[in-house]
């Protein structure tokens, strides 16, 4: 699976079981081709007519990777390769995909959470694998603004929701940059002003929370709950959706809260990044508390990953770089966000090692952080 | 002319026939040194005093693949090289360079035409090649702002006019990246908002339109002729002259447009995109109507050219990519277009071939996508 | 040193001696490991409890690289190292690192003296080398706003003592980056307002300005006396420390200012750049006054730094390309600047040459030029 010659250590430490930091549940039921089209896009349409999303980077990758997992030869057609899906059910694909993924844990955002999805625990019953929970800010809210009577229940509610969920996860997460950009003035908001957009929220609850004002208490009373449980808050960054506005999705224009939030100690972690990965190696080099991976990035740029991770390791600190797949949906995230993270990865530590820059415990070490060390220490597992 | 050994069917893919889907009029009167420097650069002024504009990546390009197209050396110096350009003759040179970049099908901006320049009909013949026009909406509009005498007549003559030049026209393009930036409002702006900014335009109709009002109005005046004739509109993204500010010449910036444009079906190509391609990847890959090339900084980069389009096929789906050599003023830039595009998509190939990610078969799909397919598809050629 | 085989002409000009264009002095005091980790990370802050900062990528650069000049072997431990620094002595390590980097000048910004520190003198006995002085304008203006007695004074003292402190000087540096972001007003601001603005400043002179008119002011007042002086500006953009807010660094934002300065005639410098190196290059090329180097980015990205000097090399002139190692407080920095400079372009270099790009007598007129000649052709030198 490794594309080059390296020292043992370094081969094992790249093999050796990954922690996954940021995924989410993947489908149980078996998908026409149109709905895995869907799937594989982050386009959430139909690719245009005569042409399929089986022809993007991610697309080739799965035919090159996956295939063999499910006894194909590489580079079948698309169509063989969702017969033999088909063949072998839902049940038997997920599980021989995340077991080829080789995670030793999963940390499961559950905000995308549907029936049609495996749960946490059966993430880790079909990978082999243990599990924990990511609680999604955003998906708080919405149960509390669905619920909540009048605004100071709404905000009694979602600190005392918050509290509770926390209690059984690992982590928080937010994807304020899909709602209202990172670019958000990063103080906590007043009481007063939280009161009066909450109770413009409530009279309209079922909508998708956009206003800056309940965003920012969002995730300031995500603070409080994070710093008191020691858990880090996630935010996505970069690469998404069609809801996204890249141009707002640096992780460079929430350096303002970022410097905020160092006193208190909250671990923020930098989700996918791409193409602002640089920007986020930064953060993370001069902050203490940012951490950094690219997640979705390496599955979507798939046989272009390689740069991706070598331009990240340009600054990041060796004990801030960690791993996630992102995987939604398809179990094919699984797979192969671990096949280009150690690919990449080895590509990435075999030149320095070639060039004299490194030695091999050097890159072994690297190789062991990023790949688990790193999350195991900030998400205390 | 291909810089790595590929399979016969993907070599012969990148040999085939370009359709180079932007492009200008280049010079047909001998050029000086000094006339010809200030072409191959984007600086519109001489290089400073003691220095050359020979003295970079492209001017280094110039002499490596342009000189053996005049029956000169590879490397001779920049007076050898423009002695032996003076001796052919401009119409020589042209006809040389045009047919060497083995392009089958030019798309003419037009908007920048002068009688020093081939007209559209003249660029085919030179080149041996179909020739069809891209409609430059300013330049219509600057038409009408000098001639209406007022501003209903103003608005009612720019539709007019666009519908009358689309109908002979294979594509609509805009630079409103120079005039206002691409951070523009995404919404069509009131009729009441564009009489008033049309009655202060025609006051002084012989400026450069500036106007984000009328330069919206225009736009959506664009958008109105291209869903009528289902012509896609080009947009300068990136990489241009000191006209522009190129802070906001990111196409991420107009995500709030593309998205207003997707129901409409109305293809957004992104021309150029540097340094901002790997943000123009991701918009093609999540929106089904946006296609995407680098155009001018393939010539620019020449040398370095290879990185960028290797970032762009990061993300970029296989039916997105286009072709462009961006020429203006002096066929070299044609040819160099060509040169660096088979060049450099070779390079990327090979590597993903090499390394297993992709078969022979679709890397000369992707070649063949890419250099002629996809054009054909969106231009309706 | 050099990580390729390359023509005679191209190896001798990468190992001619460097003109270091922008550094700080290092200390004359034996560090603690404590110490010594603060001054290789922008962090300012120590790494987080069980990592160390030299768990970066400039951690394991000091390792290889400088150890050597320490007479012990590649990659020793960080103790080993810190150990044979203090047996050695500061002054004994500074002349070593200082002269192994082969700089034949530097140009000093005493913008962040201290006592502790090698003056610009120092830095050139202890180097081997001559020594020239950059003066930092916010410094000046720190002393003026601390002595003024009242706004036109302080209009006054500083037009005058910036005048006199740029005759010992060859050249000016901003950091209105750490200050307001390069996305300032670009316009000379009014005496009125910069009366207004002095005066709330002489309230309170001690605070670090931060005031946009103030900051216009004094770069314009500077650009006033780099006109008289012939003297280029430099500034920071892009990498710095936790003071900085990236997003408000790219130097495309500065691009009314560079506008503005074209008529002028005053050179502008772009330091470090990174991640805006590849913007920063296209500002080079096409502003005639533009000059551009990525310094601290060399050394902070380490092994992975050549591709960051191949990415600048894309566009920029070979007229406009400078060589900085920003080194401050510590030696190490100077020496891996020239290390990483001499080996990046070195593969840049060789791989142009080998792919049949440039010939080998251009590859060394790069080198040369970017090494030294520009410098000193743009400081006068």
């Amino acid at each position: 699976m490794l594309p080059v010659d390296l020292p043992d250590a370094v081969r094992d430490a790249l093999l050796a079981p990954l922690v996954d930091h940021h995924c989410h549940g993947v489908r149980r039921d078996d998908l026409s081709r149109a709905q895995f089209e869907l799937l594989i896009s982050e386009s959430r349409t139909p690719a245009p007519p005569g042409t399929t999303h089986f022809d993007t980077p991610l697309g080739a990758a799965i035919r090159r990777w996956c295939a063999p997992v499910l006894d194909l030869e590489p580079h079948v057609a698309p169509a063989v390769y969702l017969g033999r899906r088909q063949e072998l059910g839902a049940g038997e694909v997920n599980r021989r995909l995340l077991q080829a993924s080789g995670v030793v844990a999963f940390l499961v955002d559950t905000g995308l959470e549907a029936p049609e999805q495996l749960s946490t625990a059966e993430m880790g019953r079909h990978g082999g694998a243990a599990a924990d929970e990511i609680v999604r800010l955003e998906q708080i809210e919405q149960d509390i603004a669905e619920t909540a009577p009048v605004a100071v229940d709404y905000m009694d509610s979602l600190g005392e929701e918050l509290a509770a969920r926390a209690a059984r996860a690992v982590g928080l997460k937010s994807i304020i940059a899909y709602r209202c950009g990172l670019d958000f003035d990063p103080s906590r908001p007043s009481r007063g002003s939280v009161i009066a957009a909450a109770n413009r929220r409530l009279s309209d609850p079922r909508e998708r929370l956009v206003d800056p004002i309940l965003l920012r208490h969002l995730l300031w009373t995500a603070v409080d709950v994070a710093r008191d449980r020691a858990l880090p808050i996630q935010f996505h960054t970069g690469y998404g959706d069609t809801d996204l506005d890249l141009s707002r999705a640096d992780p460079a224009q929430m350096t303002g809260f970022i410097r905020a939030l160092q006193p208190l100690g909250v671990p923020v972690v930098l989700l996918h990044c791409y193409p602002f990965h640089r920007q986020a190696a930064y953060l993370s080099a001069v902050f203490p508390h940012v951490y950094v991976d690219v997640g979705l990035a390496l599955t979507h740029t798939a046989g272009g990953s390689a740069r991706i991770l070598d331009e990240l390791l340009e600054l990041v600190p060796f004990h801030k770089q960690l791993f996630s797949s992102d995987c939604y949906g398809v179990a094919e995230g699984c797979h192969l966000g671990a096949v280009y993270f150690r690919r990449g990865m080895a590509a990435a530590l075999a030149r320095r090692i070639d060039s004299g820059e490194w030695n091999a415990a050097d890159a072994a070490r690297v190789a062991h952080m990023a790949g688990s060390g790193n999350a195991r220490r900030v998400y205390r597992l």
